[in-house]
């Protein structure tokens, strides 16, 4: 058998959770909360769980009450026009799944995919999985913002599909209405489609604005926006995400997904479902996590590691030069083994494996956690 | 946007499960049953959604601990050596994504993938979606028995994949071990592999006993047998699923389902490993679903409906030129609207929609439900 995906190893995600499980390393790599979700969520799993009726097949877009729900938090946050759960709206296994489904359906052997880098590290491999070709940007240093000649200069009339992530993993970094409208601008009479990542919506710090694709007029009509709850509702092991795109999109992941998994959870559905009108639980999201962030620059404060501005999600990236000269990969690896603190190397977020010397942290974990963790950086093991 | 899948549309056990619920039908058309898993599960699941720490994301191949289970029970059922957890086993989002993962880990384009009929709705287009061929054969009526000849006949170099599927959906027929015999000898130094979707495992009837590729040496080292605890468990709409494949083809799946998923459902994921040891479970269900059958049939009689024989699986299947001559879509729909009974037209497992004047029930139902379908199907409203 002679594999589809060659040079494609486990996802680093995979791989440094492993080692940091291996070191007893206090985990900093992937991207999960070491908290719970709110108890009204666990709760209604649990309710659910051992309700009569509630534990066969959901419909295959999911479920209406959770789709109806949705529809209703899009156009509370965004201001815009309710997405039709009937047309609308689709109910995936996780954000991934949405991804996939996405790439799956409108991707074709030769096909472009403009993919920004640093990238999450499934982009370029699923793209590919479809016969379609990943044609990477690069996201300027040190604020990872688009450059939007580069982005012109990259656009062919094989251009498919743009790939959005925002707000930005690795870096934070957010885009703006202006950015939205300038892609706008160069999409315009093309037959390109737009993917729009934004898991980390709630997450946003200093005042700003999360800025969705949906709200951008001359876009929503050619994107698919995804989310997820794991990352809003400290629940990444619950795999439910959704994709909101027009009528005519939609019908196409559905016919895909129906495929692909066919149905989500239906008891976990219905917790969702329960919970998602409680606006409290994610409008706090913001100020939960900037005093993470803020507290764990504080604790890392001359400990030789330069930070990065961090204007969303719950990444936090650093530059170790002054620390250390080796490739960011052996850097990871070192601090895993000999701090005890597991990070993800930038690196990994490019197809090349360019290094820019960064790593990264993810600060969605316990005041204690990120104290012992600091603790452990400013004096290795 | 151009589909990828234009003569593809929504499933048809979405649409008569859809059809049933705008007529007030009796759905025994998609199958899942009417009542609700074990106790201890539903319990379990209750359990672990409000057990600290079992909220975030699940290792990628599956909890190490559910693997380690589905190992041992492997091995009692089979009497097989333990599949290594490590390296054999993947827990998918059912075992429609444990499919759609195999087929995007080694089907590439023009790739034969040869697939028996009538055959489960979704292993056409997703073969297609790979750029990959069906090349359908034929199953043997009245006894849905393969006829080895046609397969030697349809294998070519470029067969890649064969897909099995035992007990058989929609016809309930079992595969022998002569059967895998022949196939091993049909393969013997080819480099086509098998798909075995095995999802009906433990529902044969009349002392039958199920035979899984895993068991028929020559075809073990080339197989990727799939199961799910969705009808094992009375839960279809927990959505969790396994391929156990040598470890070559193990780490091919892993490769995409990674990207596909990345992973499932960790509290489920723990419901489930919480009661695999529990043979009960599962052993009385062949006398269970036995008198179901034998129950459904009963009720059936001198209805004017001619019942074909059913070895395994929870479907029956049903002539009906005694009641009408037209096509077996029409008389579904007239069924699904007129009797209140929803069923499956038999055309849909043909990808060229071959009639044969059938129908399919599934009689995974509550005693009652199967009584008060009768009754609408003998005096039709
Ligand atoms: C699917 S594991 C990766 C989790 C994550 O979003 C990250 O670490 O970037
Ligand atoms: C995924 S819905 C189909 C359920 C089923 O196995 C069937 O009805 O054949």
């Amino acid at each position: 058998l002679v594999s589809k995906l060659p040079d494609v190893g486990t996802s680093i995600f995979a791989v440094m959770s492993q080692l940091a499980a291996e070191c007893g390393a206090i985990n900093l790599a992937q991207g999960f909360p070491d908290y719970d979700p709110p108890q009204v969520l666990t709760e209604a799993l649990a309710r659910h769980a051992t309700t009569p009726g509630h534990q066969q097949y959901a419909p295959m877009p999911g479920l209406l009450r959770l789709r109806e729900q949705i529809s209703r938090k899009t156009a509370l946050l965004y201001g815009v026009t309710p997405p039709d759960p009937d047309t609308e709206i689709t109910v995936t296994s996780g954000a991934t799944e949405a991804l996939y489904a996405v790439l799956a359906a409108v991707v074709r052997p030769g096909d472009e995919v403009l993919v920004f880098e640093p990238a999450y590290d499934l982009y370029g491999p699923a793209i590919r999985l479809q016969g379609g070709v990943p044609v990477y940007v690069p996201l300027r240093l040190p604020d990872f913002r688009p450059d939007w000649d580069l982005v012109a200069a990259a656009l062919t009339p094989r251009t498919r599909l743009v790939l959005l992530n925002t707000p930005h993993n690795p870096s934070g970094a957010v885009l703006t209405a202006d950015d939205l409208r300038t892609l706008g601008r160069l999409l315009e009479n093309t037959a390109t489609l737009v993917l729009s990542d934004e898991v980390y919506e709630h997450m946003v710090f200093d005042g700003r604005q999360h800025r969705s694709a949906r709200q951008e007029p001359t876009l929503a009509e050619r994107s698919f926006v995804l989310s997820s709850f794991g990352k809003t509702y400290h629940a990444t092991g619950w795999k439910v995400g959704y994709c909101v795109a027009p009528p005519q999109l939609t019908a196409e992941v559905r016919r895909v997904h129906q495929f692909i998994t066919f149905a989500v959870s239906t008891p976990t559905q219905h917790a969702l479902a329960d919970i998602l009108a409680d606006t409290s639980l994610y409008t706090t999201l913001p100020g939960f996590y900037q005093r993470k962030r803020d507290q764990f620059a504080a604790l890392l404060h001359a400990t030789g590691f330069e930070l990065l501005p961090t204007q969303g999600a719950y990444f936090q990236l650093a530059r170790y030069q002054q620390l250390s000269t080796t490739d960011d990969v052996t850097f990871a690896r070192y601090l895993t083994r000999e701090a005890g603190v597991a990070v993800v190397p930038v690196s990994a977020f490019y197809h090349d494996g360019r290094d820019h010397g960064l790593i990264r942290f993810c600060f969605a974990k316990r005041d204690e956690t990120l104290v012992a963790a600091a603790t452990r950086l400013r004096s290795p093991r």
